[in-house]
Parts: C-alpha cells; structure tokens; sequence
C-alpha cells in the first residue's frame, strides 16, 4: 500500500527570509517536490521562470483562469499568483510530498480545499526584525518596504489559522523545525493505523 | 511569559520496548521529568522503587484511591496501576516537559482529563516481532506471554484514539521520532502566537 504524500503549505511574511529556508530544505530532501507558482509580477535579479515562478502575461494568467486550472490563485500587491492543481495531485498519489509555497489569501483557499494539508507560518524571531531584514535585502525602495509591513500586520490576522509556526531565527533552527514537523506528520495515527491493523 | 510544558502521554504493546525508548528519551533530554508511576504489581529483577515504579501494597493503592489522589488509575492483569496528578499539574505550570507511561485504559482517562496532552502509541514493525522480542525477553513463561499478545490484541482496537503511532523498528530511529513530535508540537501556531501577536 503505497502512503499518499504531504502536502505542505508555507507561507510568511514578506522578507522573513522564505527563500532561504525553502533552498536548504530543498537541498537536504530533493525528493520533496517544489509546487512552482505562476505569476504576473515581474521576475527580481537573479529569479528563473519555471523555477522560482512561472511568470506569465496578465493575460495568460487570465485565460488560465477561466480554463479551470488554479487550485487557487489571488491578486495580491497588484500581480496574480496561482497554483497548478493538476501537478500537485499526480505527485501527492504517488507518494511525493509536495511543498508550496503561498501567500496567505492563497494558502486560505488551498485549506479550504484541501483539508489535510499541513500548513505552516514562517515568522521572524520580532517585527524590528523583519523590517531590518527588508531594509538589508536592499531590493526595495522605502515605500515598498513600508506597503510589505503593513501587509504584514494585515497577515498577522490570519496565522492563527495556519498549524505551526516556525521561527527564523537562525536558518537551521527554521529548517530543524521544518523537518520535525514533517517527520511528526507521517506518525500521526491515522496514516499509520495499518501498523496496527494486522494485530 | 512562561510557556506551559507539555504532558506527554506514552503506551505501547506489552514487549515493544517502552522502557528502552524511555530511557534514551531521558538520556538525551534530562530536562523532561518522567512521570513516575504506583502499582502492586512485584517489581521485576533490577527494577528500582521510586524510579521504575512506586511499588505499593493494595491497602495502600485503596486509600490513595479513596483520598482522590489519582489523575487515573486501573486495573490491569490483576494488578493497580496509578498516576499521581499533583506532581504533573506542577511541573507542567513551571514550563517542564512531563512523560507519562500509561497503558490503554489509563491514557484514555488521561486524555479525557488533559485533553491538551500529546498521546503517542508505540508499535513493533510486526505483530511477529512483538511475539518474538517476548520470547526474547525471557522473563515471562508461556502462559503470561499468550496472555499479553492476547491484551495487545485488545489494546490495539484503542490506537486509533492516540494523535502518534511510533514504530519501534530500531531504538535510535523511534526516540527520533519522539523528539520530532515534540519540536512539532513546540511548534504549534496556538502555542506560539504571541510571536505575532505583537505585530
């Protein structure tokens, strides 16, 4: 019998350091597989289509829509960002865990519909931190960082919705935690029943 | 602000290796207090008063029966066995993690009572290795060893009730998956909330 996978969803605040956390998770479990989402924003230094977003036209996104293909998608900040529903199914029925990551409108929806996903916040250890974390970045001007924190605190709301919360203290720890939670999952009684059912 | 510990709430097949998971448990993590049980039933060769069990007479089991002393108590293959409740409810105020060893029966009660406990079953990877490690043991006769295979048949029925199945497959691998569910219940957004709070 093959045990479906997990489906995990992480969101956090803007510049809580996500990226991170995602790479070295990524890294140390290359059999998880990164759900990519699709987007209207236009692509930071460094960021590669199909990899870290697809990124695709207004209208594209608009026809991917009206198709059906979003398990969820949303406008935030002024750009479209949605999630492949298709993809993510095939690789939960074999087995694969499946990590995506999703801001909070988004991450709403995909519990919603998918009641047994496992969803986790990444906070910063404060909010002093967080905005020292924006402004170090040094990818946004001053008044995006203002708009990111004030998104923020609107986001705040909603994390007591999430299941965990993981602290990005230090890279590792936020990683550390990341696994146990995984970990912790898979021995949750009722995907392991079977152990017992024999007896 | 002072975050409360955890209880958490341990059972397993007779002859799964409880005690040998307990002990690394505690091995590698002084700071949790093992909660110590009473019962009459005779101790078994090396076992210590006051650490493994708190070994009592029935006359006395019944009068602290009778003086509500107990979070649980049962009866079990003829003997008592009884859980204090003024020691964890203590230890949980000051913020210390406390494990409990309970059969069945009594983890339910315990569960009833502190429903914020965290209840993990451990399991043999087959009901054939549970069979053996008994013979194994070589410290029960035929009759006594029939007569637990035939209890873990019952108790098995109640392991749905449990959040956590652990496979005890080798030492190292179950008391990682014991601390991974601890991280993760660390992690829990209602446990730590007041990280965002102040956002």
């Amino acid at each position: 019998m093959k045990q479906k996978g997990t489906l995990i969803v992480l969101s956090g605040f803007s510049g809580v350091g996500k990226n991170t956390v995602i790479s070295q998770v990524l890294a140390q479990r290359p059999e998880i597989h990164f759900s990519v989402s699709f987007t209207t924003r236009a692509p930071r230094t460094g960021e590669v289509n199909g990899k870290d977003y697809n990124f695709v036209t207004r209208e594209e996104f608009q026809a991917r829509i009206r198709r059906g293909e979003f398990l969820e998608y949303a406008e935030y900040n002024g750009n479209y960002y949605g999630t492949s529903m298709k993809v993510i199914r095939d690789k939960l029925e074999q087995g694969v865990d499946v990590l995506l990551e999703i801001e909070v409108q988004g991450a709403a929806a995909v519990m919603d519909k998918m009641p047994e996903a496992v969803s986790v916040f990444l906070v910063p250890p404060s909010f002093e931190e967080l905005s020292r974390r924006l402004y170090a970045r040094g990818t946004d001007d001053e008044e995006t960082i203002q708009k990111r924190l004030a998104i923020a605190r609107q986001e705040a709301k909603e994390v007591k919705n999430y299941m965990y919360i993981v602290v990005n203290d230090t890279v590792d720890h936020a990683v550390q935690e990341f696994f146990s939670i995984l970990t912790a999952e898979s021995c949750r009684a009722e995907r392991r029943i079977h152990f017992v059912e024999g007896v």
